[in-house]
């Protein structure tokens, strides 16, 4: 396999990150790409930085071992713990979902208030806010945490009085801030966008840290000199820790296409 | 150590467990305890069967390696798919939630007519409507799986408006079947006793597993010989596989006591 031939390889908790592999999907449909979900060890954002980063390299290694040319890490609350440690580790670039998300909500604030909403592990971390503030310290950062976004995604409860009564009590303060500009810091959080835009209103930008990562990942390559080369087959792996029963069902939804190609495997061993 | 002095080893997913340790800690405030609480891996009860019989079989191998001198597994949806394969494999008595909860909901019930809550493998795997039935073949079950009460209990929203529309909207069609007795399948949901017992009315009787389980405990301690001897000093050990931080602050909440005695350990390991 030339190195332009190798996959690109993404990692998330579980289905979330099929939003980043969507968007790679869509903006680099000459590349091969191979996608792995923990759906076992889901999900990672109310874990210890400890148990999160163990989990990291379990899954980049495993990335690794497929010789894949880039890494992706396709999680915020991974990426948020996790990305420099691994990025030392591995000789391929690794990319977070963190970076190319504040650089485009730096980007998209005039008043320069941004607001951020994610995982508690990933708002416990600060990395959004020192990420918009290393662009541009006078930018003010309000962070709020919403565990519940993600297990009512999952029940599929994306729209409806419930979930807006969610969204409205963890978003109160925040309505409060005058921020213009609004990180959907999870890659969940994009199913809810309807909601979140009814509940903030129509001034605050939303911002999808999929398509800012996709458009990272293609800068990396061009400048790198990997970019596949058109016309060849492409392949697409999915492998999985857990079952992939449920991940096919709703990771179809996620994906707006079939999942072919995939295995469930297991990273840890037992002692 | 004596055989009376052996520790009960009871192990959960993560905090739900230590609704059932507080009613041992009642009932049976001689015996030592060992409590193990999967906390890198919880939630199980979105799992296939065959992983969370792996991780059955590691908690329960970790706790045969503290000679305990009876086992408990203190969650709804380990009981519910691992317990006769657990049985099978060590020669202590091991006991589950899902035996006794039925048990108590077949004495209770009037009408013959028995709802159960719980999680999405719980309810998938029959196994509270096979222990009822065995009981008596002329019970109806009707079961409902209500994946976001765990997350709720776990944000701390126990009551309020939003948990009462989720649990009304859960138990709309149970509210139909003229059941007189409910299951609380699942460690997490006696939290939501309040909220339970306003939608279903107070002509439904709540059965929680937890109380159940001591009580069946304390049956076969005894019919064993094998309960501690009143008048020693009692230990209770901790183990969790995440960091202990969240697990404290929840879990003592959980427990109505302080923990003490608690250690981060590693069940898996990496390939």
């Amino acid at each position: 396999m030339t190195d332009h031939q190798r996959p690109i390889g993404i990692f998330d908790s579980g289905i979330g990150g099929l939003t980043v592999l969507k968007e790679i999907f869509s903006r680099l449909p000459n590349e091969n790409t191979i996608y792995l979900g923990d759906t076992a060890r889901v999900p990672y954002g109310n874990r210890s930085p400890e148990t999160v980063t163990r989990y990291s390299f379990e899954n980049t290694r495993f990335l690794s071992s497929k010789d894949v040319k880039i890494m992706v890490i396709a999680c915020n609350t991974a990426s948020s713990i996790s990305l420099s440690a691994v990025r030392k580790s591995f000789s391929v670039p690794v990319v977070g979902v963190i970076e190319p998300g504040a650089k485009a909500a730096a980007a998209a604030t005039k008043k320069k208030k941004i607001g951020v909403i994610g995982t508690e592990a990933t708002v416990r971390s600060s990395s959004y806010a020192r990420a918009i503030q290393a662009i541009d310290p006078d930018i003010d950062v309000f962070s709020v945490p919403c565990p519940l976004f993600v297990p009512l995604v999952e029940e599929g409860w994306t729209d409806g009085q419930i979930t807006e009564m969610v969204a409205d009590r963890y978003l109160a303060d925040m309505r409060g801030k005058d921020i213009d500009t609004l990180v959907l810091g999870c890659t969940h959080y994009p199913l809810l966008k309807c909601v979140l835009s009814k509940v903030m209103g129509n001034g605050v930008t939303l911002i999808d840290s999929a398509i800012e990562t996709a458009l990272e990942i293609n800068t990396i390559l061009d400048s790198k000199g990997l970019m596949n080369i058109p016309g060849r087959p492409v392949r697409h792996e999915f492998y999985v820790t857990d079952s992939p029963q449920k991940f096919l069902s709703v990771g179809e939804l996620f994906l707006g296409r079939s999942i072919e190609n995939i295995e469930k495997i297991q990273l840890e061993m037992e002692v």
